[in-house]
């Protein structure tokens, strides 16, 4: 599409010339996400089988009034508008499938206002989540949110895929951390929610942009509520039999008012190889190569003690020289090992977690949530387990590009559900995928009513890319559908984007039709970020 | 209004004709709630000068099926629809000032499904709260929301309300509980948000209805989260010199990790009250005479430890004979009193504090808030005070009625703010008001981030019920307009109802539009409880 030359004039006289980029090469940095439906497209040169597109232009706007020009430019001239932060998401939330403008918010960068008396602050939303939180540190403040990609996201990216960080169970995901929110909206007007503790003055409308994934307004800046930097912090470790003994464990410490900062449960296999494999950190050298000749940037994919890259490099490793041919037939028989990982006997669910805060309140929680897991049959190991995956949690030792250079792909699914349907989800989920897809799953975020689980699945590249992708949603689809009987949430963190629009309208019933609703009221065009969220 | 015979006819069929009510003695009922604006009204006969009116019929569904039958009746016949639970909220939000029909939801009474190993329940919307909370103790469980008016109130009044009750500082107020709602649209149809302990998929509709005053529809079943029954309860109380110390102190503990399930700040005038009065429970005899002589049936009102009532029965019993006259004068010379209460010297803040959970829990959480306390100038008094507080915490001490005897009327303000701007607040609406009404505050609801101010204010009634409404009206227009050049929120839990609807709309300036623009989607033709939240 070329933009229309009144719209491309315009916003050269809003934002200036060098902030409006048509250059192609610049354009293809836009073009995906940190999907896997962007690597596989990007690998394969098959941009058509993802739906992902370039944008026509990249707008960078500076300040506020010149995020509701380009809006109010945009509209007028009926082009579509997608806000962009850093382009971390693994949805395909922040990519111009329709084509348009994305709207890079990375110039509003400032730290407007920060009140450590009331433990708040007014945070633009183009700020770089590593650099903010850093920021807040020096001032021995934390925000509390840690998601993997906390080096490569902004803060309007967070609010608008309604994340999740690896200390989400003391400080919160981060709707919890939202006071109050700047929007522009797609008609080109300013609103601010009301900045107070609590209120009672109608719905609570941070709630309805938080999550909205760019497709109600353009995120410009975000109160968020802070917190004290903690005095201490402990970690714990258990063993249980089986998974279903840890859910109870786990259950009774949170229900008893413990609020440990971290859970991690990983199922027999997982534990299995945390066991074998010894400290993953520092990377091996062996794997370090493989990251350099595989030309990695790092990966936002979390620690990879769960994950079938780490089974496939133990499992080589154990065996030498044919560690490689066996990775390979692991993908391509995925069915085998998911059934040797539902058979294996003894092994036990190994259980981290980490508590921080003031000394005596950690004492206090630490003492209440082992009482609770010794009597759910769990065995302490002590902290060293947990401080391991402390340790590790940052170090990004599980390589897509290492699936890849194998000839396979991988992605993550993230759900959530109460704790009497936990255990069936794990099942239907792994079951339904199975055959698609070597898949293991760990268990975090946990909470007094339920949890979310984190399944991880790989399967080898098929010569034809047609058969890869299909491959691809095949396993994406089992899996949806199997959320979607259980009842579940599609989601726990990661967001819609396209990826799930389908799975969102189906789940979600007559209440989707609510968004479409309040979608058509604020947006009547269709034109900020149109396709996401399963809307037309 | 004489409601059409079609629907008076349909409605029959669908709900029985025993459940459409249309005798005036029956309309009468549902004039008024629970606020000082029925109370004036009813007391001088001068209804129209509260803007209240009767509902032109009552009907009382008994299943969800008959409310989306009702809720379309009235659609198709252009009637509005008010939904109604218990009429005890205080802001005239379910008083159907259009006319039209009362959709009383106490027929939809059951308490659907407990699941306690996840620690949710299923319950639907006319669930008296005293009842529901019964049950839920009878499980071992609580909801933890204790409002004064639980025992006249609904739960989806609670929920339509964004309501809090007293231990909200462990329990959060009613949007923390809210795992998800079934809500019938002012279209009829049915929608339900999905439940799961978190999730990413989109807006969180919950957080749109709850508080949404039943503009939006009408909510007919709730799924909380709940929480164990504590092992154990502590209480402790403090003096500080003066209000800031006792913020500093309040703050300190709540930002360094302790959750003391409720906070109780007494300002100098309100602590010296306690001092010396005693223990206000049981009730004496002479306020036991002056309630049954005026026929109370109760009050919603929060312990009167704190109010113009106490204080007026103090300084009477202190007085003898004179009390009563000395009550009128004080009554009627606002100014006087208050320039008195804020020149108090010496006489330091009370705060009362309790604490509950799992018993090392609550030993970390109290040892750490005193350890607070301390730092900022505070004195320990022990627990007594606040057992005192906790004894006499849904004793009905505060009469209305008493004060209406006296030939006065009262009403309460409960506003929040951050921290930072919290005693300016204090301040601004103390003197906004004072030139028209007897006015005391205390502190409560207490957060990291800031505070709830909950006034309360009194004053004569006049001769002519003009001037009494014109005095009303003008304490509350001051004491909005200060919260409003404050920028603090307009209400923390009693909600807008017709009361707020102008500062709510000024407060939320073009986000009040966004209200608007939902509202238009969902009821175009602006029939669901109209005329509230500021909207038109």
């Amino acid at each position: 599409m070329t933009l229309p030359d009144p719209l491309l004039t315009g916003l050269r006289d809003a934002l200036g010339s060098e902030h409006v980029l048509l250059d192609p090469s610049v354009l293809e940095a836009y073009r995906r996400d940190l999907s896997t439906l962007g690597h596989l497209a990007f690998n394969s040169g098959r941009w058509d089988l993802s739906g992902f597109r370039a944008p026509d232009a990249v707008v960078r706007p500076g300040t506020v009034a010149e995020v509701q020009a380009a809006v109010r430019l945009a509209r007028e001239a009926e082009v579509p508008l997608v806000p962009w932060g850093a382009g971390s998401g693994v949805c395909g939330g922040s990519v111009a499938i329709r084509g348009g403008i994305a709207l890079d918010l990375k110039r509003l960068d400032r730290i407007r206002t920060l009140v450590p008396e009331s433990l708040y602050v007014e945070v633009e939303a183009g700020v770089n989540g590593q650099l903010f939180e850093d920021r807040m540190q020096r001032a021995g403040l934390t925000l509390g949110h840690f998601p993997s990609s906390i080096t490569c996201s902004t803060v309007g990216g967070w609010v608008a895929a309604r994340g999740a960080g690896q200390l989400s169970g003391r400080y919160g995901k981060i709707e919890d951390m939202v006071m109050a929110l700047e929007v522009v909206l797609p008609d080109g007007r300013l609103v601010r929610t009301p900045l107070a503790p609590r209120a009672a003055t109608g719905p609570d409308w941070n709630q309805v942009f938080v999550g909205s994934e760019g497709v109600l307004g353009v995120v410009t800046a975000v109160v968020f509520r802070l917190a004290r930097l903690p005095a201490r912090r402990a970690f714990a470790s258990f063993t249980f039999p089986t998974l279903a003994d840890a859910f109870a464990g786990i259950r009774e410490g949170l229900q008893t008012g413990a609020r440990p900062a971290a859970v991690r449960l990983y199922d027999p296999l997982d534990t299995l190889l945390v066991a074998r494999s010894g400290d993953p950190a520092p990377a091996s050298d062996e794997a370090r190569e493989a990251d350099d000749a595989a030309g990695s940037v790092g990966s936002i994919w979390p620690l990879s003690v769960y994950s079938p890259r780490r089974l496939l490099s133990t499992l080589g490793r154990a065996l030498g020289d044919l560690g490689k041919q066996l990775e390979h037939v692991a993908l391509a028989n995925p069915e085998l090992v998911n059934r040797y990982a539902e058979t294996l006997p003894g092994v036990g669910c190994l259980l981290v977690t980490t508590f921080e805060g003031e000394p005596e309140l950690v004492r206090a929680e630490e003492a209440l949530f082992t009482r609770a897991c010794l009597a759910a049959k769990g065995e302490a190991n002590g902290p060293e387990p947990a401080e391991r995956w402390w340790r590790n949690r940052l170090s990004v030792s599980f390589k897509q590009s290492g699936v890849y250079a194998q000839g396979g792909f991988v992605d993550t699914m993230e759900v959530a559900t109460t704790w009497d349907r936990l255990e069936a989800l794990h099942t239907a989920v792994r079951r339904a995928v199975a055959p698609h897809a070597l898949i293991m799953a760990h268990f975090s975020h946990a909470y007094p009513e339920g949890c979310s689980i984190y399944f991880t699945f790989a399967a080898l590249r098929e010569d034809e890319p047609e058969a890869t992708f299909g491959r691809y949603r095949r396993a994406w689809k089992a899996g949806l559908d199997a959320v979607l009987a259980c009842g579940a949430a599609v989601s726990h963190h990661h967001g819609v984007g396209t990826l799930k629009g389908d799975a969102l309208r189906e789940s979600h019933g007559a209440l989707h039709d609510v968004l479409r609703s309040v979608k058509e009221a604020l947006d009547p065009g269709n034109l900020m970020n149109p396709g996401k969220l399963g809307l037309p």
